[in-house]
């Protein structure tokens, strides 16, 4: 499968008080990287599709760091997808700076979903083939 | 109306690299305090009535900044209704530090609204009597 | 003095369960404009001065909303100064959708200052012409 | 070690379109919850030492999410330390809902550092024997 890569600049407000990037902002740029991807395959990260929502939550995500990233670095994210199962999705995530310093690694796991009664029941369902045939290419 | 006051202590990911509370986070801490304040009275900012939701979307905020909160400060906040007019609703926030030091000042204008739709369509309605009645208390 | 024009796309982490974008991540979307419009001017929000840092610390901020914002929305906003003081400066944010629709009105004012002591000291002090000259480009 | 057990309330800001807990946001639980316990005994999760900070940035960090938090849902979140190595600290949080329900496996892993220079700095440092012994207890 072909990687994808997007880039996103550091904002002001995703620091903290050590002068770095808060960690947990590292799986909000790799939701927006994800949805960048699928947006590139023609598809997004959860849609109406009458009265329930299709979508992928997340089952498991990881991050490792390696190096701080500061206010006003962009990063590059480079958008794998490891593995598509019956119904689940499991992506890699490479973030670098503008040097080519290797700044983390994540990985989001999630499992293809409908949703209904406003978020009180969720139910995996197989991925279906034109959404797999989109994910594989 | 009486006053109603709670306390949050900041946390680490709520900071900035300044070294202080980012100011977005007191519109969230408003919300929260706002909450709490609802709770208090029986009530909540946003509930489920069969199809669509009755809550109370923001039409207006803002916050006067006086002097920075830390982290693992306990920020008292008092909520008081200043207003509660046919469809409307207005709150200040008033924020003091374990030392009794002024922090800020917040206000927030909502309007109650019936949504439908997943947030597609939004519908300002009158106050109901029983839930003015516990928001002048 | 000359308006700026940036644009974000919404992403699904700052949508709430109303499924419309949280109030409170405007002021971090205004933030994000601001930093837009300084480096388009050569400046940035805040940054290092020997052992100080230097940077514009809101006072006061605003927002007045008139339409929800929702995922995947591209907002356009456009950056206005308003303002330049003495220490103090302030700017006007138009929210747009890619509608054309008006989605929310912002104000933030800053005030100039120096900080020093990671956070516990802040200081106003004059705008400095080189950075008043490019504020009222 | 004892495990120490801490309880937080979901806000509405915390909540996405598909009507739960935000993913991102359980790594922000995690971490106040670790603050919660260095206070309980005595200690925090990041310091001035002079010129110099010292803490606890995070290395890697994981969640496997088994059920979805709710608005309003008061979570109990347990805090193990799972290893105190040389320089680094591994945690387990486990969140659990009002009900008793497993809501998701969290894991942390530190490195003792003392960081310079506004954040441009970081460098690992042995955990010192009076730290260890109160994460030990």
């Amino acid at each position: 499968m072909t990687p994808f890569t997007t880039s996103r600049r550091v904002e002001f407000g995703d620091t903290d008080m050590a002068g770095i990037v808060h960690f947990a902002n590292f799986f909000r740029y790799m939701e927006a990287a994800e949805t960048d991807f699928l947006r590139s395959r023609g598809m997004t990260v959860s849609w109406a599709d009458g009265d329930s929502r299709l979508g992928f939550p997340r089952v498991s995500t990881s991050c490792d760091f390696r190096k701080p990233a500061k206010f006003e670095d962009v990063l590059s994210i480079t958008v794998t997808v490891e593995k598509v199962g019956t119904k689940s999705l499991s992506y890699r995530f490479d973030f670098a700076d503008q040097d080519g310093n290797e700044i983390a690694v994540g990985r989001v796991t999630s499992v293809f979903c409908r949703s209904g009664d406003h978020g009180r029941k969720f139910e995996s369902v197989p991925i279906p083939p034109e959404i797999r045939a989109k994910l594989e290419m």
